[in-house]
């Protein structure tokens, strides 16, 4: 069989974008590493070095500068306006544009807040212009364009967060598993549940596409990206947890239940193994207090929580179908590493 | 429309197991970190913590560790001992099985190497059991597994090679792409090529089953690693490049040329920039002999090479044809991240 | 000249400590990385192999966590009841025990914040036993035995933090600098001002004593610790700067000025370059809004900042000496890497 | 007491060098990450942020590129080049300059080595001008200078390497250690040994001093740097090991013994725990075949090696000392961090 190029994307990963509003002397700030990645008719320079169709991965870092200076917005916009900009190009027929966004508090925030109760109405806390960098995670959007099938140039817009580590001191059990010649785990009803919280959720076609268009720079992304995490923290929080499994996906579910808006979402989390130490040895007890947080190896749960046009499935008792005919699978989870 | 339980997977990640073969004094060591995830029917934990049918990440752990005992082999092998073992469960209905491999070199090797033109014949170099780990990246293998369709238990087997770093001093060019408003590179007739080349190739069903069924432990993927290593930085130290894009479609075409074996590849690899130093505000030329290796951003360039049951497309010289109608995409490569 | 065994110490690094306060269902969590390593006579182990003093790596990772059963305290605290017992040993003549904490805050504790106009009174805010990791760097400690000279006990205790991430969109100027034959920095009146901020002090040995003997579990640490961060963050945010240098020596002046009980802190501090984009090439202006975060190189900044007993420098016009006769180098800071 | 400046240092850190040698069409290449840092009379910008004195950290970059025009030789040598020319400005009375080199292979050479019983006479293996880098660690410099007490020029020359990833799969024992209420490690008399290895040598300053002045580029520093890597493997490789310290010391005291241009060596390394999994609940055994490497916590053993003006110590057979009376402390072993 003769070979042939398949599947190819190339572009301009990482780049480090810090923009800063001085519309008023309050600045703000948006910290943003930036992947613009192109698909399209490129066999010329795969094929034999021509790259008069070459779009510069130099020139997509300009792009994003140069299109910075008009403000950034949200991050799902600023990605929305790259790829509609790439896509007028007619040898790109598809792309995906990703942000990581890192956070920043303005410096002195916390402490006025502390003083909330009785404020200067209508000033915000902090510093006018000095932030320090918070945790917590970094959010996260992607844009995926594939106009390949019919040329239609809609945008699937999806938003996440990464690394954001949690932790249950208890309210999580695991036993009830199977016990074969290699099973050794004992069985607990109380555990230190653990984990970095990695998500994407895609939003509908409807509401990306009018969200885009509304002419605000996406600022309705952000109210999202607030509530869903949001969600996902205190349903970790909330659920007694019979197994991690169990909790990630009661975490998809409630931002699904909440938000019409959003089709699906994807959910990574490894089990951060925090192991009780064995005190027996040195004649002390430890009634679930002194822990060993292990590195490696850990468990590792990836979920996709979705809707489904078929009938609910009666075996479970709230109606939530199994594991059957999940809705189609949009084609780009495939561009996504690390997901089921 | 119902919320539902979509695709998903779980299990052990990076468990660290270091074999020491010890049938002689002249030991040999295998150093692999391993990942095991199953699929299957899990909906009863994911909806009610039901565990009646997780096989514990611990107890995958321990499985390692067990089989391990025997030997381990190549690791495409041992993924494969894996995955038939976890087949056997009813409830597991497929899954993917991962390594990376660390190398690592006698010490003393390459002092005997030296003195190789005299050499006690039969002997080899080095310390019989004291070792230095190898650079030049890792290996890495990937068995997987899906018999949801019609129960079979074929494996994919996958093998492949990351963060190996490459460099070329000369014989790279870039130049011919267009130019638009946010165009500034200057075209170059000569730079530094860099990447840390990283590649998955898949092996037919048919050579996979055979090489597993040899009863060698795999010896066969050894030789085949080897070779395609080889192959990889050979072709990309003698091809004159045009274009990054060029280098690795070239990369891989020659290993699909030699190793019909190999269904198909795709390889990810960064342009490192070296940029060339402006020296001349210190009134020196800089003839390309120093260099700034910058961090972020870089290129990335990410391109699938596979086989074609079509013609060959006539619009190449060599018969290579172009982007269109690649054999049916394969379900592994939705489970790898960071490819196109 | 003989071969002679020099300085040396050894012990357990990174042991990951994670303590669950359980006293009431509020539970309270303490997250440490702990490393304890050992000085005296060990010249057997090292010359013969003779381990009949040496207290093994692993003992002193036991002693870690049995010690935390009896609960932590602030890290200082914890990392003296350590070095105290290990001095117990004959063999034993001083050593170093590092803490690295990790800070988490309670799910939900932000949004009750913004409620906080009407809280529950004597309610805190946030879930019970659910924390999201926070970032804002990692606090950390050190305690630092030597009784070689003279058999005292007497421990050195610092504190301190690292990798906190600072930023001033403006207030930050730099010029005024020597330009010789390889000079080409333009001089700026505003650029963007970032480092990543790490710094450890040193506590008088009166006031150590004291805190240690205190029987609260070390808690004035923790309240200087919270203080110390406050000055550092609002030094760097209200100084208007002329140079990195300049707003790193006031930061660490602020602390000693407030705390008569620290004897003396060291910063070091990259300066994270935040290049403003030329946009021009694309006919756009950037005053100031559009800038590219560097990774390497990076300026890097280290200050002591201590006490003198001579007379006050009349140079300087606040009666801040000059880089002349500070009090004699305390020896704990010869084992604290990467600083002047 | 008053406040003062104590001590400090600024440069930049981790310029990315790297230079072609194209003097023939098989090229050269060296690829460093360079660190400069200076000492000085720099008050004036600590305290009022007058830069008039301050060599911009953008200078000292600058001047790394220029100075590499002229090639850059050993490390040590290079690095010799820009502390001289920093020091002839009157500020600067002393800095610190540091190299990390990674090292490359030229592609096929493994190949062509293979086949080197009949080599072609002169023709050394692999490709011209395409390289892969190697592993096995990083060379290290670096080069210290302290004017402030008598003007003097000279220099301290340090050599190195880190992360030298080490391995005995047996001839390691560890017993005899004492045991207290806190232990429960096992005495074991064949074990897997582990590290990391960190070095650090310091020259004679009469070897220094010639070795710069020979004119050839410090050519006499790689060859030595080839000679002291070679010892430390072949120590560790050889030595039956009752104690990592044992090991590590006998590593330090070859390369002094083999060196008399070496004053003295200091010695960091990690403790890579590798346990033996029990595989007894699986009905296996496991004569020292199937490990677990872990990653925290990890042993940690630092030792210097040096050379002594006094009598040698009786206590021990060979005529070692112990670790009474080492010769007075070099000043840059406080400015290197995480070593003893």
């Amino acid at each position: 069989m003769p070979i042939v190029l398949g599947a190819n994307q190339y572009g301009k990963a990482e780049v480090r974008l810090v923009r800063v509003d001085r519309a008023t002397p309050r600045h703000r700030l948006t910290d943003l590493s930036i992947t613009s990645q192109l698909r399209g008719d490129f066999a010329a320079t795969h094929l034999e070095g021509d790259n008069a169709g070459v779009i510069a991965t130099d020139t997509q870092k300009n792009t994003v500068y140069a299109f910075a200076r008009d403000g950034v917005g949200s991050p799902e916009a600023f990605l929305a306006r790259l790829a509609r900009h790439f896509l007028t190009f007619p040898q790109v027929t598809g792309g995906r544009w990703v942000a990581e966004q890192f956070a920043w508090e303005r410096i002195g925030a916390d402490r006025i807040a502390v003083a909330a109760a009785r404020p200067d109405p209508g000033r915000e806390a902090g510093h006018d212009h000095s932030f320090v960098r918070s945790g917590g995670g970094r959010r996260t959007a992607l844009v995926h364009a594939d106009t390949s099938a019919d040329g239609s140039p809609g945008l699937a817009v999806l938003a996440g967060l990464r690394d954001v580590t949690l932790l249950k001191s208890t309210g999580s059990e695991f036993h009830g598993f199977p016990r074969d010649r290699y099973t050794t785990l004992p069985e607990v009803t109380d555990r230190v549940l653990a984990t970095d919280l990695t998500a994407w959720w895609r939003y509908t076609d409807e509401f990306a596409a009018s969200a885009l268009d509304a002419g605000d720079g996406g600022a309705t992304f952000d109210v999202r990206y607030d509530a869903v995490r949001s969600i996902l923290l205190e349903t970790f929080a909330g659920l007694h947890s019979l197994a991690l499994q169990q909790t990630v996906f009661a975490m998809g579910k409630a931002v699904l239940e909440s938000h019409p808006e959003i089709a699906e979402i994807r959910l990574s989390c490894p089990n951060n193994h925090h192991f009780l130490v064995d005190l027996e040895p040195f004649d002390l007890d430890n009634p679930g207090e002194v822990f060993f947080a292990a590195d490696r190896p850990y468990g590792l749960i990836e979920v996709a929580v979705t809707r489904s046009d078929a009938e609910p499935d009666t075996r479970s008792d709230d109606g939530t179908r199994g594991s059957a005919s999940p809705a189609a699978e949009h084609p780009v989870w495939a561009t996504i590493g690390g997901f089921v």
